[in-house]
């Protein structure tokens, strides 16, 4: 892949305030009161959003087309229509409690590129897809991202069908509901692979905050495993039953958390270790727990040292389960993604063209590119976010932050687009 | 008060089968599928077992009212029915894991004694009421055992009212459907005051199992203190975050109970220390979690030390939350109770009368007599149950303890309502 000499008209027909306003129509879907979203995956709010998407593309003549497991994709025709597409995009779900910018950034800056194209009577060889994968986020339906693994041959639709929500909507339900409700056509499952894919993307961290850069090339996505550890003892009356007849189902749990922190508790602080979800049965204040199911996520950019912890994980909880019975499940693994240079190098030389700021860095965070990243050169443009606070309300980004990564986004898309 | 010689005839009359039969009829209200009950307050299931015994005094011809809290008594008038009545009672209402004995057994076992009583032909002078308080258990609305404590004059039927469940509803509306369908005179509050209060229920602990006794002389309470911690951090992504940038409220919350299941290590293990309910928010697998609400029923048979295990609760939480911060509620204070000699000599007298193997012993859980002691000479009869097992679907005690249990009720009775 050469990339080819950019139009420079493209990144400059970017509008700050035009991205600002489909930014925040599309943050009406799901707005919660302290301002952030609540749009998670196959929800009415998120089909409400990807219908958003399809009006706009509807409004300028783009071709809409969905997959079976609900990816939205917004087709830009090439001059080459047969060649491979250069792809855009990010997801529209979001976390129970999260910010405006997630995911969402990333397919409606793509949109703003289309209109960029259009308003500077850009013409690509290869055509341009902005996509919108479903549930990324994985906090109503896990595992995260399945929308782009699916895309990308990893996981097959049959696999993620039956599962259900923590209030029993079956997956294959609500994809459904949601197909119909978007109702653009269906275009099968591997008709396409992409020529690259980019993805745009608040940092979701503090470090291009705090070097005052605008522009952050990603290098690589660090793996992640994520276990369900259930304890189950004995419920027992609060009152009468003494503390060595116990069997708590919740102490032992306490008890394996706090030597997990030990254990994951490394000097650079690079391990992400965290239990986002502790449900505790049958969570009476006078009964004695006799069941306790709690979640691990577990990070770091080095494939042994993880699966070394998962190992240690593992001991752990069975060293420390006291005297009750402990189960550790695999429930996802990803490997760590290394992005090709050549996509990198793309990245880089449209931020130097535009006089942005930028560095290179590492993403602590999984995103769709890792998984797009197995099907074809794939890479990442950050921005910064407000005290690096993402899956959040209070989530924030600024408008020119914002619009400078859209304006490397277009200037990079067209580069490969001409590639 | 003096215990005269009760009428043998009265206990003999008890019959184990007609017991264990009733006490099977209302099990199935609430039924769960591994042998338990799930009839939480003012359930419909609560409900319905509170109008089978409606029904069970009509076939009777006992007179039946209800207080403006949903307490249900059934009465069986005395020779001199304007004295102040002897009542016997317990709770309908059970855990959402429970078992079909906790409560019932008492409520039923007075039923029974007024069977025995009419079969037997035997006149007391004084009125007996069978009742059946409401809300016990404390774990759809809290605090629990309000329904006893409104009849004493402790809590306000005013206090409770705007108390909702989980789901949302509404104590207020709640308990104006279940009186609306028990259906039976309202007996206003404060109009009648018991001569004596004497409450039969299964142990709940493993003591009288362990030591071959059927009969438990309950000889106190112990105090009960409720506290809600409320840990505030900051939700942050999972995989972006460094731990040493998190506040995360699931790490202070367990660093928290380790340091307070330690210091309520005593080495007797005598206090009484568990965290029932424990919830995480978002309670997404990767988001670090911002907001953690647990649970501590705390208990200890002396006073003085109880409070001093309460004040040290508030400073060891404050002094392990670490970078979030933590609120420490009050929610129930009960003090311990001192049953009254002149009501465990009655009872000690009729299980020696009917030579069933007994002992004095205290009480681990909270129960409704602990109210009714503020308002006269009460007590209560323990009976073995297995395993010591109780607040579990498991819960389980044999026909013939209980029916023993139901003699020994029967016979003191008898006692007290011709004294």
């Amino acid at each position: 892949m050469n990339a080819l000499a950019a139009s420079p008209s493209a990144s400059a027909s970017v509008s700050e305030d035009r991205l600002w306003q489909l930014l925040m129509d599309v943050a009406a879907y799901g707005a919660t009161a302290k301002g952030g979203v609540n749009r998670q995956a196959l929800s009415a709010e998120d089909t409400a959003a990807k219908k958003h998407v399809v009006r706009w593309a509807a409004e300028r003549g783009f071709t809409t087309f969905q997959d079976d497991i609900g990816n939205l994709f917004v087709r830009r025709d090439g001059t080459e229509p047969t060649l491979a597409p250069v792809m855009t995009g990010s997801h529209l779900d979001s976390q129970p409690t999260g910010g405006r910018f997630d995911g969402a950034y990333g397919v409606l800056a793509g949109l703003e590129v289309l209109d960029a194209l259009n308003d500077s009577g850009t013409q690509t060889r290869r055509p341009v897809e902005v996509v919108a994968w479903t549930n990324e986020e994985g906090s109503r339906y896990s595992p995260g991202a399945f929308g782009s693994s699916i895309f990308a041959g990893i996981a097959e639709l049959a696999s993620v069908l039956d599962t259900t929500d923590s209030a029993g909507a079956m997956l294959r339900d609500e994809l459904a509901k949601s197909l119909a409700e978007t109702g653009v056509p269906i275009r099968p499952q591997g008709s396409v692979r992409p020529h690259s894919y980019i993805e745009a993307h608040i940092e979701q961290g503090p470090v291009l905050e705090d070097k005052g850069l605008q522009i952050g090339v990603v290098t690589s996505i660090q793996g992640i495993h994520h276990l369900d550890v259930v304890i189950v003892g004995e419920e027992a009356h609060a009152g009468t039953t003494p503390r060595r007849s116990r069997k708590d189902a919740l102490s032992s749990a306490v008890a394996i958390i706090a030597a997990l922190e030990l254990m994951t508790s490394d000097e650079d602080d690079v391990t992400r270790f965290t239990v986002g979800r502790c449900e505790v049965q049958p969570g009476s204040p006078n009964t004695v727990p006799g069941r306790v199911h709690f979640t691990i996520d577990l990070r770091h950019p080095d494939r042994a040292v993880l699966t070394s912890l998962v190992d240690r994980v593992r001991l752990v909880a069975t060293e420390k389960a006291g005297p009750c019975s402990v189960t550790v499940t695999d429930n996802l693994t990803v490997d760590p993604t290394i992005f090709k240079a050549e996509v990198m190098t793309a990245i880089r030389q449209s931020a130097q063209a535009l006089g942005l700021g930028h560095m290179d860095m590492p993403s602590g965070a999984g995103h769709d590119a890792m998984h797009l990243a197995t099907l074809c050169p794939a890479g990442m443009i950050f921005i910064p976010c407000l005290g690096g606070v993402s899956h959040n309300e209070a989530e924030s980004a600024t408008p020119a932050d914002l619009a400078a990564g859209a304006r490397v986004l277009a200037d990079t898309l067209v580069r490969l687009a001409n590639s």
